[in-house]
């Protein structure tokens, strides 16, 4: 039986990859930089998108794709930032997958956009063996989740390019210790960038949207778009 | 594909739900009351369920067995309260199910328990589906989270038999609305028991274990036990 699940789970990360890879190609070709965000349930993506989209609309084309087991409350939060916004509801299953992605994107001129946002369902686990095509893999981690989090699950954190600590507001107030943390991510994924922002606050949102811009000509630059 | 994925999906919980209903059976032969914990990562299980040991080991005998893909800081955090401890690591797999809390439980005389606390994996998705034979399943939801997470992941809170709202004394701080939380959770589980508690404050803590203390009395009267 085990065997059996294993195979049957092999198939289908052969099929995402390859799915996820001609995505990948098709975003190059469009010119659009795709940024995809994982966490755990509640750790501020939607806030976090909400005031990127905010900060970019204004110089950028952008637009967000959301995904929830249920509801589209993310799709309207984001909504009001007034950018083209789609939710995928996922049912039972715990994680986007490049399907989805194909799927939600039909119809959308992708040559219109500069940076596309993807939002996947709040998952330290599930969300880690599905590449969706995207240039800038980003976890967030709250400072209100404890410090050991990327010890506890270090596939998902090997899987993301950069890493942001969230809430950074309240990191006095939770003892939030940065430099366990920090080392916590350093023993799973040396060398990752690591960036701390506050969406209420504000403290480190100007830092992150430039970590962002910065990536994106990055990424053109050396050509994997 | 789909289709056989199902099928072997339905085998597994058909599966595990008669494994989980002979440890049913096993634990109250054996007069023991198990509660599990379920929450997404960093919602605060680990440091209710030492709150929780510490107050209940002078009146009744009490252990745990605590979950997590990787690392074996929980069981570490644990022992502190000097009751028997034992941790299962479940590498990829993002759920306890009831054929590893039945090794994990082997060698354990089961007589010689009270009380056995089951703390999951931190995962709002996966746990949901799994029965592991608990009297008690209790979902925590911390207040950083949000208050719209029930409505997001109603599987896992339809699945649960009570929740606790954790980090209770951060309520102010990150503008928790209680009365739209407690809607949500009422919402997908209507007259769910909803507890408040700040294992930091200890508000909330007596609360909390006489709840526990009531509900196992409760389980032995109605001989559910």
């Amino acid at each position: 039986m085990t065997a059996r699940i294993v195979e049957v789970r092999q198939d289908i990360l052969k099929k995402n990859d390859l799915l996820a890879r001609a995505l990948r190609s098709r975003f190059e070709e469009a010119g659009v930089f795709v940024v995809s965000l994982v966490s755990s349930p509640g750790a501020g993506k939607t806030t976090l998108l909400q005031r990127t989209l905010a900060a970019l609309r204004s110089s950028l084309r952008v637009a967000a794709v959301v995904g929830d087991l249920q509801t589209d409350n993310d799709a309207r939060r984001l909504a009001e930032a007034g950018v083209p916004i789609r939710q995928i509801t996922t049912g039972t299953v715990c994680h986007l997958d490049a399907n989805m992605l194909e799927q939600a994107l039909e119809d959308w001129d992708l040559r219109a956009l500069d940076v596309l946002f993807v939002e996947n369902v709040g998952n330290l686990v599930c969300p880690a063996s599905y590449d969706l095509g995207e240039a800038l893999r980003v976890v967030l981690l709250s400072v209100t989740e404890g410090e050991d989090k990327p010890l506890k699950y270090p596939t998902i954190f090997g899987s993301a390019d950069s890493a942001v600590l969230t809430k950074i507001d309240l990191a006095d107030v939770v003892d939030f210790d940065r430099d366990a943390a920090r080392q916590a991510i350093e023993a799973v994924r040396p060398g990752m960038d690591v960036l701390e922002v506050s969406s209420r606050s504000g403290v480190g949102l100007e830092a992150w949207i430039n970590y962002l811009q910065a990536m994106r000509t990055h990424a053109f630059a050396v050509g994997t778009h």
